[in-house]
């Protein structure tokens, strides 16, 4: 069987979303500024969190509408899509900018400010049970109904090709980069990057103890359910690791490294206080993984850390 | 007479500083992101608040501290400073990483913030007086009776190669930049930036109206003093334009554009809601001027804008 996913799916994603998204910037650090231990070597930020709609998923959003809008799947009764998160902005975003409507269902309990917010980028906005497998269900629904094009958060091949673009983008700004350090939630960014860089360098996976999907779907042989809790639940909240994350995890020998919440909020902050910079939370489980040393870079090993997403509120900071 | 500051002083700064500071990344973003009118091209961003201490007032300190150690001018009774600003906690900062104490003086009225931290960093903070002209007496009369170091916020040439340094990396970042906006306050940074670029590139200073340093000093043919208010204040809060800051102006034809309280609050509130950038007010000021047309690109001009601190708030924002 052939992979779901290949580099040239990923270099197929780059050359169509070219112009919509931004080439994000990285930035050296030394890692005695972030309090990582071990090693005088410097290494890399990926300023994801400079990208359209605030995190990387804008990456996939744009692989998807675009790729359908090539095949002719892309109808003027747009997309729709089942999360308040950064997929549902991502996706809001991008279809205001290619010009479809969008349809962004999420819960009755999603908060105020994340509804608030897919409307002010233009999206309709339906509010559907009490948890997100309802509002998954809805979205599936109308867009069977409607003909509409269903944008899943993370597992399908255009959604994955679309964030493996940053890892493209990484290896020519850092060419020699041994590994790349990154939040897996769904997985979505871990399999497009681990397949854009596969022989080129190493990927690890950083999952909070309370998500643990990639962690638990390389325990048991396949994508599991886990226990959603956390601060860091409103990005990396997916119960369980997409099928295309799981194929490229065990493809590519990703391992799962696992952080506490401590040690997230503790990077959260230091990278406030020593770059000057404000993510949120399931993109500073990156930086924890090196600040608690779940992750241990050898000496002299080159490492990329993704900041993937600021979708935050910084008013607890500073 | 030879001027206060040459490229050859810039060039030297940056070999001495070279590994105590941060090369800081650039990001292109689009106009329209960032609500400035005309024109399809791209813009630059240069992220200069990812710096040590949170603003390019490292890099000047870093060479006045290690241009003095050269000298045998820095002993161990260290360096003095008033302020309790950017360029405080850059002194402060430098001091600890060269291993001499710091004195910084600030008046009675300074937030507790800043002198936490400024303390945090390791300093002594005297309070003298009620206002920064108290401290900066009593900060000159310390160090003649210590032989501390005196490092002055920006009128210094050390202070103002330093800054330059900005300019050189940039020019390797963007090698065809015509244009770097930046915000002026006492001047340094414009004045090593333009000095660094003479010939290559047009300088052009951005003040808010509250605080005209550069525009006074154009119009009188002189530094003069002028009133300082606003939101802006607490970084770009000199009361008159620097001496050798005047001379690198009036040499490298840099104009003064005036930017309004409201221009310089939405440029800040773009950066984040568009960038996820968290910059301090003065640092807006910048963006302010391409936002509300008070600089206004030719087409196909290519221009870089510096942000050059995020010492602020963030509770304000999101």
């Amino acid at each position: 069987m052939s992979p779901s996913l290949s580099l040239g799916d990923v270099m197929a994603a780059r050359g169509r979303i070219e112009g919509s998204v931004r080439r994000t910037p990285v930035a050296e650090v030394d890692p005695a500024a972030l309090g990582v231990a071990g090693g005088p070597d410097p290494f890399w930020l990926k300023l994801e969190l400079l990208q359209h709609s605030g995190s990387f998923k804008a990456r996939g959003a744009f692989n998807r509408l675009l790729s359908a809008r090539e095949s002719g799947h892309l109808t003027s009764t747009g997309v729709v899509a089942a999360s308040g998160g950064n997929a549902g902005l991502a996706v809001a975003y991008a279809a205001g900018v290619v010009g479809v409507p969008a349809e962004i269902h999420v819960p009755t309990t999603a908060p105020a400010v994340k509804v608030a917010r897919l409307a002010a980028l233009g999206a309709r906005v339906v509010q559907e049970g009490t948890e997100y497998a309802h509002a998954q269900e809805s979205a599936l629904a109308s867009a069977a109904a409607s003909g509409a094009l269903f944008c899943h958060a993370y597992d399908q091949p255009e959604i994955c090709a679309g964030q493996g673009t940053l890892g493209l983008e990484l290896a020519e700004q850092v060419p020699d980069v041994d590994t790349v350090v990154l939040a897996v939630g769904g997985g979505g960014l871990m399999a497009g990057v681990a397949t854009a860089l596969a022989g080129r360098a190493r990927v690890v996976g950083v999952e909070p103890e309370t998500i643990p999907t990639l962690h638990a779907a390389l325990a048991a042989g396949e994508p599991v359910d886990v226990d959603v809790s956390g601060i860091a639940a409103d990005s990396l909240g997916a119960r369980r690791l997409g099928s295309i994350a799981f194929e490229a995890a065990t493809a590519n020998d990703v391992p799962s490294v696992l952080v506490s919440e401590a040690a997230i909020i503790e990077a959260r902050e230091r990278l406030w206080r020593e770059c000057r910079l404000v993510v949120e939370h399931g993109c500073a489980a990156a930086v924890a993984a090196l600040v608690e040393g779940a992750y241990r870079p050898d000496p002299g090993e080159r490492v990329a850390v993704v900041l993937c997403g600021a979708n935050t509120d910084p008013r607890d900071l500073g």
